[in-house]
């Protein structure tokens, strides 16, 4: 199969949008092993858009069309390749069903360029939009598949995953089900984490695993075709167990867990509250916890002490031993995480000192962090950062490291 | 001028990144005047690019590349673009200079492959690269420009900017100077200072003034062509005046300005502290504010209280008034700002408290949020917001808010 598509939309061409659709569509055709030679984006204009087909349909078997799909009369993506497949437009009841109940839902009058959105390519599968108005098309014509999805991502996206995806793997003549599953790794690089499972990359096919980095985590994501779910899964396990042996002591999560959702579930299970003392970090750890909904269980509060004498007038902390250690020390992130665990009353006290940047600061050179964890059982645990980013990434790598010693001690 | 942008790279077509440049080059041209009809995304495959290139030739008389010119086997723009044009590489001694210099700056070894860097097509016009090796080309043939330029969006932008945007407006026959000045509004809807500012917006022809809306702000972006630098200022002050007299309580800040460096800049001008008592920001207020490099001076601290009893606790806020008016409440932003102020003795308080959602609290609906700014003159002042966001939008404003109401009330 060769793909290409094609984002419809002159917003594209005056960069008030990025084509985020391209990227995406294209992450998921990799998956399942779809080959993606051109992406092309073109305006609402109706010559030029059926140029770009007419090339499209000379490389191309699949083409995956985003965008125009709405009421206004700049929405031409679905006439344009109705009149070059010669092709009528017929309205399709499901759709004008949808779109009338949603203006009743919504309580707002329908006008009669909506009823445009209920037309279709005639011959062709409609793909329902469950979070919007215009449904989706995909149509196969004379060997070459057509798939028409509206432009909005979070219209889009749902719609390719769940309509287009198993359209397309029955075109492969796939009939069972891809199923995927992701691994969620900190305080590990990129590259290291590479190395340590490269027998792994290397040797499989069925599951697929590929890496893959964001700013703040890296993944290793499975993929396993079979013939149902379960089957899937079966494949999956074993190759997740041996992962789990060679790097699970950074794993922190699967799928959609973050740092801090995967932090609030735990505190939440285990019933177990958390304060925390942030000084470089001014608020950052508290900030991205207090994200997750239900978290008031849990969360207690906490203290921003950014300077010297907020730290000994908040929290007293001892001069003697900040003139002695320096703001920037071991005992200093632990003396915060003490006493915020105290003065709060909480469980679980996090403290969070260090050099954000650019400048030194107090002896120290920029990217030195100390991050403190006082225990409930009345212990504390400190651990040294050495980052060298900017002065922002410096300060979320910190807070991102502290919710990951907070989960690796809950689990 | 008709311009399209083909950027070259497996890994967009893989889905790995995203074609920011795409949308990055596509504004800078349509501030300039050049309309562009396609954006063309294809992988490291020189017979490929071959083909998208004599596509372009056929419907653009100008072509944008990026991407594919560093030194290994993979990168193939210039290769592909010589032998189509039947133009020859040649080593540029500027370059080879640069790339010398670059690996004795950073004390690597300079291999071999990384000569291919400094080959340019013959006759170019070599775009100087500041933040990387690889350097750029823009080159007429035929009627038609090729302007090449390096993939990585941090040596890309400035190239684009600063060498390709003078060299167009050189072919444009535009032999003066494209000056713009972004102003940036918050508080207001895009809708609403559209309709104010209409009548602006439908008589300018230079400078020219267009609307942008982003997560968090709402810009006007004006751009003047003149002669001079002075000229196109001179063309655009009074447009901004009357921009100001419209709209001018909404404005706060232009160009590169972001709310918390508005806010830093006037603390630290004015010689003014703060401290923040957060609940359901949670830090995201002084979080921002600390993310300004030498804030430390103006920035206090200042407590996360994010339930009731840490409000009476540790900000001693009365629970006689938080039992009569809830914690959601005029009277309990306004103490919360009053207390922080005095307990951190700096010169003004901020306090945030509201319901952040998805479900409802202390009896006031999902988005109802309260901002108290205690100043230092003993006054305070109080805001209501209605906001129906999600969560962490809801959360996420109002602490953008806070920081605007201090921005007002500093300027």
């Amino acid at each position: 199969m060769k793909a290409e598509i094609i984002a419809v939309g002159s917003e594209l061409l005056l960069g008030q949008i990025t084509n985020t659709n391209g990227a995406f569509i294209s992450q998921k055709l990799a998956e399942i092993g779809v080959d993606i030679y051109y992406h092309t984006v073109v305006g609402d204009n109706p010559r030029r858009l059926d140029e770009a087909i007419a090339i499209a349909q000379r490389r191309a078997d699949t083409i995956i069309f985003t965008g125009g799909l709405g009421p206004t009369k700049d929405d031409l993506t679905k006439e344009t390749i109705a009149s070059r497949l010669g092709v009528s437009l017929v309205s399709n009841e499901e759709a004008l069903v949808e779109i009338k109940a949603y203006f009743q839902r919504t309580g707002r009058l329908m006008t009669d360029n909506n009823k445009k959105q209920a037309l279709v390519l005639e011959g062709s599968c409609v793909l329902p939009n469950r979070h919007g108005m215009a449904p989706g098309m995909a149509l196969e014509k004379d060997g070459i598949r057509y798939i028409l999805l509206p432009g909005p991502p979070h219209e889009m996206k749902p719609m390719f995953e769940q309509e287009a995806i198993p359209f397309l793997l029955g075109m492969l003549g796939t009939s069972g089900v891809i199923a995927s599953r992701v691994l969620k790794f900190y305080g590990i690089g990129e590259a290291e984490l590479e190395d340590r499972v490269q027998s792994i990359l290397d040797k499989q096919l069925n599951p697929t695993v590929a890496p893959l980095a964001s700013p703040d985590a890296v993944t290793l994501r499975l993929t396993a075709k079979a013939e149902s779910l379960a089957a899937a899964e079966q494949l999956m396990a074993p190759v997740e167990n041996e992962i789990r042996e060679m790097v699970g002591e950074f794993l922190y999560g699967i799928d959609e867990d973050t740092l801090s959702s995967k932090a609030a579930e735990l505190l939440l299970n285990r019933g177990l509250s958390v304060a925390a003392a942030e000084s470089l970090t001014a608020g950052l750890f508290l900030a991205e916890l207090a994200g997750e909904a239900g978290i008031s269980a849990a969360l207690k509060g906490g203290v921003i002490v950014y300077d010297k004498e907020a730290k000994i007038e908040q929290l007293d902390i001892s001069r003697t031993m900040l003139d002695q250690y320096g703001i920037v020390s071991k005992e200093c992130a632990a003396a915060l995480a003490m006493q915020v665990k105290t003065k709060f009353n909480s469980d679980i006290g996090i403290g969070l000192t260090g050099v954000a940047g650019p400048e030194p600061h107090d002896n120290k050179p920029a990217g030195i962090i100390w991050i403190g964890i006082a225990l409930y059982d009345g212990t504390v645990e400190t651990y040294k950062l050495s980052l060298s980013g900017s002065r922002n990434s410096n300060r979320r790598r910190a807070a991102h490291y502290a919710l990951y010693y907070l989960i690796k001690h809950l689990q």
